[in-house]
Formats: structure tokens, sequence, C-alpha cells
């Protein structure tokens, strides 16, 4: 059978996550939905990121297969027509081989976090940044987030039910930045352990306010320990930006800041 | 009584326009209730720019007149606080002089429009962009909107209902540029005739499609006859962006392409 894989754009508001849920709204639920209305086929799909309520992408990769063969432009078009009214979009489709799977061929992930850094709430981007009030020190942040770089057992930043075997991974790409009257943050690495991303978010705004500093955020990674983590961002500001599939990642000419 | 003046910031798709109605949801209604919440008075504010249905603001500006002293902060706050939930969001406050109006000081406007330019739907910006499959030479659409700056009677560019006295206004800027998957429009003027923006928009689309030529473009103008305009821009990809007070609005320095 033909595998496809698609690259994927969500908006994750009204979806209980990524992952399908029996009887509840999921981005992999409405993939599935439009794949059924296109081929006639039930299936389930694999993604390169089971992303969380509310958390969004901008390059999210899923892999399935078909009993036919069509072009990628055909199965892109006929996907976005039956994802019609949902904020779910298919980028790009295209045939791939048997073997290529979105999840376990991913040599790594990247992640951008976007805090809306003012005392006036989101309007135009409500969900789709954390709104944090006091100014931040993006430059101090930014330092923070350096120590977080390299092979380090991330348990303090791992949400407790985490089913990864290991919390040693290898964080390749850690940097904060203000764009405006916000402050992005962005992250790449192989692969991410559950609440990852969020946890070092949320500490390295303890950074940020001058709650912490430098030291705190080396000893919080030492510690080794979930309750030595400072406090967990929100989802809404999350964005799966990017999926690499190359043996050596470029993750450099990826990130936008 | 003191008069104040806020710096507004709001998506435009929940509500009927800006300007209040009768029992519909407006951006005027929904500010006015706030104001109300806040000081207790009901009154009527006055607005830089009557934005039709769907349409976004970034840099609106409403003035008003209260009982009471405040400072601007505590104006903002308060207003924020009543507005929860609706995707309004008070950027500034501050009290102004009593002769002074959103509306009738004001010397500029400003007006961002994005296409999203690409096959797939929009997902995260569904409602604030047009998409235009097609692709669309934006180097064209830049120069034949050259054409459309200066004086001009703007008929062609007029909603057959609108009530300005004259259709001769000053266009100011008028720019085109590609912004990766997107291409945004700017326009600066003193004042625009109500769907101005949005008829121009779409006439430039028409070049950028490659349906109609530069020459097309000034035969429209010069047609003062609204049935030579080209297609009408949907409302949802336009932003109100700043409105300037200045006796020599820099609009140079705001002008984001």
């Amino acid at each position: 059978m033909p595998r496809y894989s698609c690259l994927i754009e969500y908006d994750g508001r009204p979806y209980k996550g990524f992952q399908a849920q029996e009887n509840l709204p999921t981005v992999q639920g409405v993939i599935e939905d439009a794949i059924f209305k296109f081929s006639g086929e039930r299936l389930r799909l694999t993604a390169a990121g089971r992303t969380d309520t509310g958390v969004h992408a901008t390059g999210q990769v899923v892999t399935f297969d078909l009993q036919k063969t069509y072009r990628g432009e055909v199965v892109a078009n006929a996907l976005n027509a039956h994802l019609m009214g949902e904020p779910v979009s298919v980028l790009e489709a295209a045939q791939v081989p048997d073997d290529f799977s979105a999840r376990f061929s991913a040599t790594g992930r990247m992640y951008l976090y976007r805090i809306l850094n003012r005392r006036a709430p989101p309007a135009l981007d409500l969900g789709r940044v954390w709104h944090v009030k006091k100014p931040l020190d993006a430059q101090a942040m930014h330092a923070a987030a350096k120590a977080l770089i390299g092979l380090h057992d991330f348990t303090t930043f791992r949400h407790v039910e985490c089913q990864a075997k290991s919390p040693i991974k290898t964080l390749d790409i850690a940097r904060v930045a203000r764009v405006g009257d916000e402050v992005h943050l962005v992250f790449a690495s192989r692969s991410f352990l559950h609440r990852q991303v969020r946890s070092m978010v949320g500490t390295l705004a303890e950074v940020g306010i001058g709650r912490w500093d430098i030291d705190d955020v080396k000893a919080a990674l030492e510690a080794k320990d979930r309750t030595a983590c400072g406090q967990v961002a929100p989802p809404e500001g999350l964005f799966l930006t990017h999926v690499t599939y190359e043996a050596e990642p470029d993750f450099e000419s990826r990130c936008s800041i």
C-alpha cells in the first residue's frame, strides 16, 4: 500500500490535544475523518509529535497508508476540502517510502514558544500567546537558556506521567529573543520529554521576571527532581514548527530568532 | 469633564463592525459596556475609524468623557478587566485636552491588508487573512499600486453607500510586498472612503494574478465609476494599524513594508 506524508498546520484551541480520543475533538480525529471522507478508509495515522491540548503546529508531520496511488497535490486538496471549517490545514502531501514513519524516522523537532509581554491582554493573538504582564529580561532568559543546552537528565522538566524510557536527552538549541512586544523562545532536540518545553519556558520566565537567576536554573536541572521546576508555561504559546528527517538536522537554518 | 483617549486592538470576527447597533455585537458596544461597568456612565465614544464587520485593528483610537479624573493606567486596566472574554484590548489610555477628538483631530490613517498566498487554506490565521490560492506577482501589484498614489477622485474605489462629501482624497502610501507566504499591502491617507482599501486591494489582486495590468488600474481610476472597480477584497485581511495626530504625519516610520 502506498504511504503518504503530510505537513500540517493547526490551531490547537478547539481540540483536546493531537492524539485521538473516543468522543473528544482531537486534531488526529479530524484528520482521520477527512482521510475517511476522501478515501473511504478508516485508519490510524502516525504523527511526529503528540501535542497537548491547546498547543499549535505550523509544521506537524503525519504518515498513513492508503489503498490507491494519488499525486500528493490530490491528497492535500482533498483533505483540505474535507477539513473545511476546522482550523487544520494540509500544507503539503507526498508519497513516501514504505519504511518512512513521521514519528520514528524523525531526527529532530523544533518548537517556538511565544510570550506576549505587555500590560494589555492579547486580542488578535488570544489563545496563541502566553500573556505575561511583568517586563521580562529576554537577555537574562537567553543566558539562562544556554545552561540547558547539551546532554542532560531532564527529569526536572518532565511531566510526572511522561512515558519516555529515559529522561536523558540532548538539547541542541535553546534561545530567547525579544520580538516587538513578544518574547520568543526556540528549542530544538532529537526528541523532547512530555511537557519539557513548557517546563523550560516556565522556568526561564522566572529568570525573566528576576525571581530566579542562572544559577537557580542550573541547580533545578542538576536536582533531577520535578519539584525543583519553576512554573510550567501554559499550552497556548507553544507551536511545533519543524520536524527534521535528515541524518544531521540543520536546526540553525530553521531557527527564526 | 476630563476627556480620555484609548489605543485599541481588536479581532473583528465576532462583531458586526465597529459602530454601535441596537441588539448587535459591535466593538463600540462592548467598549461602551466596559466603560459603563467601570464608571457607571452610559456614553457614546468617538472613534478614528468605523471599521466594517470582520475588519480588525491593532491601532484604533477612541475618545470619551468621564465625570472623574483617573490616571490613564487605571482606565486601561479597568476597561481590560471588564473586556475579559472579548477579543478587544486597551493598549494605552491617557487623559487628553477637551478639544481632542479621536476622529476629527486625526491627520492620517494607515491600514495593512494581509493576503495568504498559498494553496493550503489558513489554519492559525483563519479569519485574519484573505486566502488567495493563485500565485500573486507582488512586484507587479506594487508597481500598479504606485498609480493610485496622490490626489485623485476615488469614486471607482468607493462603496455606493459611502457618505463622504467628496470622493477626492490624497493617497500618501500604497505599497505591496511579499512577506513569506503572505502578500502585505499598506495604505496611508488623511482619510479613506468607505470600502476604499478593500476595493484597491481587490483591484490590485487582479494585477497580481495577471488578469489586469497597470494600465487597467489607471483606466479604472480614471473612469471614476464604481462598476470599473475590480473585485472587492473580503474584510478578514484588513487591519487598521495606525492613526496619526501630528500636523505632518510620519507615515514612513510606521510602514512595516
